[in-house]
């Protein structure tokens, strides 16, 4: 198990226009309930299986499992629909990642910033296009954009 | 993806009681509704995450990775709760392998025998132990079992 301890921030300008574009990310949701979350990602060539204990705060347990692309293919379809779909940037700055999504289809408009941490109380520096921290605004959660995406806020 | 074609029955005696004891068989569920199936399971050393998807007559879909058991050991705490524990035994006969499931906990002296086909229409025959046939009747399945016990029937 490990501890995903993230934080979440609304995007100013875009960054993201001048780097390479990544490959979509399709992800669905075998599960997304407020204790558990058992999660179907994939990106270009690679695929996962996640599951995801309850938050506590910006904390929660994480179980991550590559699984072969024909079988992530199959389990999307198995997924509550739509999926959700992205673009995500990385991008480095002062030592730390981060991970910028641009979302697509009904989430469309949506962009957020993530930074994961090694623990809650970690200090980094924020890129100038960071804007208002949204970490503990569940709207924001991919579980609930699923079922009440950007488009209908 | 492999399907999953498996009929049940009910056991007449006991005919466990001169094989080896197994290890006990500890399962959970991440998810279970009529649409798919999340489950955690320990046999011994061994832990599996199991996903099926919905059941098609006795046709089910199925997906199994093989997990770190002390993964499942935490992840059967994210379960729902109480779990399914049984010993399974593995009861040649014909050609065929036989899996007896005798239950405890809160499903103890529940005995169920399973035989996994090739196809729907597969014929086989049948020890003179295994009883009336259980296939179709739903408070069977171990999903159910768990919400619904054996001891309440």
């Amino acid at each position: 198990m490990a501890l995903e301890i993230e934080r979440k921030f609304l995007v100013l300008g875009s960054p993201w226009q001048d780097l390479p574009r990544s490959a979509v990310m399709r992800q669905g949701y075998l599960l997304a309930s407020p204790e558990r979350v058992v999660r179907v990602r994939i990106e270009g060539a690679d695929a996962m299986l996640t599951i995801k204990g309850a938050m506590q705060g910006i904390v929660r347990s994480e179980w991550e499992y590559p699984i072969p692309l024909a079988d992530a293919d199959e389990l999307l379809k198995l997924c509550e629909q739509p999926l959700i779909e992205k673009y995500r940037y990385r991008i480095p700055h002062d030592g730390m990642l981060w991970e910028l999504d641009v979302f697509i289809g009904d989430n469309a408009g949506l962009v957020v910033a993530e930074i994961e941490l090694e623990s809650e109380g970690q200090t980094f520096s924020k890129p100038a296009w960071v804007g208002e921290e949204v970490t503990d605004d569940k709207r924001y959660l991919n579980a609930n954009l699923l079922r009440h995406p950007f488009s209908t806020w």
